[in-house]
């Protein structure tokens, strides 16, 4: 009986294979290489890293292994039509309990609209390795400027883009001006945004037309002198830096110094922009974590504000108050929900802009 | 080599098992049937379940699955204990892919202090049934009102409270007045608030000291008949209805006069607070979403309108511009991420507020 139930069920699936299989034969798939891949701090021989991770032996590996994630990586391209759906595959990671799997392993779709990129839908995985989705039908027709926002927490392995059989896709441009490279911690990088495209970074790049480029790291960004030396080693107009939330008090006491210092021997004029950690609402009972967090803000400023004497292109925006009063602006006590991330931006934001607007970037 | 491995790896295992084992025995737990769970709509047999579903077999089979589920209810309980732990099993539901799993399976604290419910950390799950986790730790000495906000989309089966050896944990009062049900969909349920206590029904309980009852049952509240029925059994001091977003237009035009005559006729004078569908943001470009979410918010408003002719204690607020105007309110396009449920409560807190203050509720 088991046996005769598993062969129906066999033969289910496979009319049910068919079946989808017809559905999404109807698509016309175009890989990504052959699309803009924009968001990368650097050019590296793996397609969907951030970072060329066998150029950067001397990082510790774990920041190489994290550069392999695809957080604030997006594909522009244009498209006439009605339907975008993508396949896409990832590695076999499973989404962490304070993400959703549509911002860990799945993807989001901007289009162009009256001058505003505007949401359009999300690719929804349907394993932890490769999946298949429409992210938007039935849409007007005309041309359509698309930025498709990938995985921020998974390693992409692969993606194409589907769209209608006779419809036209093409090589979308560089939307964003500039280089401002954003090196930080999970909260960077998109912990607990609900989707890749609401990860801080994506957001101020479409809200201001900037390219902020992201470069965190969860768990890590903890100042050390090989990443510093990385980072002074990019190309920048502007750099921020929100690595407070991971290292100890201590690492903060003794690696501020010498990151800051290193970016700006390498970028003698580019403004470096330091924001205080967010990352502390679990202290609100929690008296332990309350003194740590406090000690590691309070180093920071003093490290940056003796930087500050003869640096007159270094900021810094405190922590204190970015995620609103009311202890709701994060999922876990840690990371931002998208009311914190938003109330942060509503601050940071204004900030960030007029700080760039008087270097004329 | 392999078997080797396999060895080593068992023995590291039971090291940290018993390390942790260790760790977890210096709690002491309590059962939390000895504690007050408050939340639900009506007394249930199984205690975490929000409805009785044995005595509702006419309602459909879903719904009472869905009923199952623990969202809304929260333990309220009193302990001087400077850590919190929770000990708790739940089905071996797997999160959905636009949920946190601490939404979906875990739970956070809120602890009052300055008249106020304030956040003091999540219980994370291990495993998708039984897990253990320190809530909150290193507190301040001294008697703390506590309120626990279980699992929103899986069912609880059992849950004990940790508190440090030779604290005192005491069954605490029921902080919220009144009783106002909200009837609705999963967005009411608690998709996509990042944790349970974000879900709209609960931030509204601790924001305004109302009992807002979670009523909401994810993929439904189709306005069925022998829903209507129930819910016009139920004791109430005033009823939301959320349900525009799950039934067809054609079911929202030849079942909204059933559901709220059904409850008028068994509560003459409580205020009925219909709110529109805010599941709107997937029709952005999509033009068939956009045109039935628009047929059924026009369904809805028109049976309201008539009613209200003869009952002036029907209300409607709109659900167009709730989640605001960037399209950036949702996670998947359908259900509010935790920026969009703030700015729809901005809006229809103050709004149910007047409308109760006007009954004397």
């Amino acid at each position: 009986m088991k046996r005769s139930l598993n062969h129906i069920f066999i033969v289910i699936g496979l009319l049910f294979l068919t079946f989808t299989g017809n559905a999404q034969s109807k698509m016309v798939y175009t890989d990504a290489h052959d699309l803009n891949l924009i968001g990368k701090a650097e050019d590296s021989k793996m397609y969907y890293h951030r970072l060329d991770t066998s150029a950067h032996q001397d990082i510790p590996a774990i920041v190489r292994t994290l550069a392999t994630r695809s957080a604030g990586l997006a594909l522009s391209f244009t498209t006439n039509s009605a339907t975008v759906s993508a396949k896409w595959c990832t590695s076999k990671l499973a989404t962490a309990d304070n993400m959703t799997g549509i911002a860990f392993e799945g993807m989001d779709l901007y289009i162009k609209r009256n001058g505003r990129w505007q949401f359009a839908g999300v690719a929804r995985h349907v394993s932890h390795e490769c999946s298949e989705s429409v992210i938007a039908e039935n849409m007007e027709a005309g041309k359509k400027e698309c930025l498709l926002f990938l995985p921020t927490y998974d390693e992409t392995l692969s993606l194409s883009i589907g769209i209608d059989q006779g419809a036209v896709i093409e090589r979308g441009d560089q939307p964003f001006k500039k280089k401002v490279l954003i090196y930080g911690s999970s909260i960077v990088q998109g912990a607990s945004a609900s989707r890749p495209g609401l990860a801080y970074p994506a957001r101020l790049s479409r809200e201001t037309g900037y390219n902020f480029i992201n470069l965190g790291f969860s768990g890590n960004a903890k100042m050390e002198a090989s990443v510093a030396n990385m980072l002074a080693a990019m190309p920048m107009d502007a750099i921020i830096l929100d690595c407070v939330p991971n290292p100890s008090p201590e690492e903060v006491l003794a690696r501020t110094n010498y990151l800051v210092s290193t970016i700006r021997r390498s970028h003698p004029r580019v403004p470096i922009i330091c924001i205080g950690s967010v990352a502390r609402e679990k202290g609100n009972f929690d008296t332990v974590v309350a003194a740590k967090v406090a000690l590691k803000d309070k180093y920071f400023e003093q490290e940056i504000r003796k930087l500050q004497k003869q640096d007159k292109d270094l900021y810094l925006i405190g922590g204190d108050g970015l995620l609103g009063k009311d202890q709701e602006g994060t999922t876990d006590g840690i990371h931002p929900n998208d009311l914190g991330f938003d109330r942060m931006l509503q601050k940071i934001r204004p900030e960030i802009l007029n700080i760039l607007k008087r270097y004329q970037i």
